[in-house]
């Protein structure tokens, strides 16, 4: 049993982490804020999630240290999220969870690189589509 | 949006994964069966989970195949349960928690080797206990 405290510090890190992110949604969030999403409204369109349980999540995350809350990009009265040293360092878990998925939920193996880079390419197109949206915003108020 | 469609079979595998593994109790009973825990009773103690939680989630881990019911190893009544090659696979997932989970919960780094260590640690020490546990009920049912 001495031999066991050794491991002390580790010993409930997973308990630990899965207190935090361990609700089944906080890591979609998480996701979804890697992909380029920085606004409620995109995440609750993005990710068909109900506002009061985004809400309760956003909150979460942003009391753990994992997302921040920032002033709108475009200097309107939203404030957007981001991920911050914190929530970045969670990329390994959910590149673990995607590949465990893909192969053996949806049985097709999948690569590092092929998460990577579609992770780069839903970035693409989530940058493409708010500013298409900014763009409606403008000729709308015009 | 072309392009998008040929990441169609990565679509959701977090969401996938996270729908299996993503309950609380789940990956911490994953990660017992990882430490070489095999009996419900034995789950349940070193686990403190109560028992209706560890029913139903023995029951999810057996029908989606992580873990499967075998016959007693010492040829009791009891069954046990083991991890399956679909359960063995999720061991990137739990480093990369305990990784993250010692790093920025508990502020103390430790290394894929450290918990690769601590893993047979742990199950050195379940063997021990289960070995006790047997000659004590020899001893008693003597």
């Amino acid at each position: 049993m001495v031999k066991r405290k050794s491991f002390g510090d580790m010993e409930c890190s997973i308990a630990k982490a899965l207190d935090i992110i361990g609700e089944w949604w906080s890591l979609l969030i998480v996701r979804e804020a890697f992909w380029g999403t920085r606004r409620f409204g995109d995440f609750e369109s993005r990710l068909g999630i109900a506002r009061n349980i985004l809400t309760a999540r956003l909150a979460k995350l942003t009391e753990h240290g994992i997302l921040q809350r920032v002033p709108g990009q475009d200097g309107s009265k939203y404030h957007e999220y981001e991920l911050t040293e914190k929530g970045q360092a969670l990329a390994p878990v959910l590149i673990a969870l995607s590949l465990w998925g893909s192969k053996w939920v949806n049985g097709r193996e999948v690569t590092t690189q092929d998460i990577l880079d579609r992770t780069r390419e839903e970035r693409r197109l989530r940058a493409e589509e708010s500013q298409s949206a900014k763009l409606a915003d403008k000729r709308r108020s015009a």
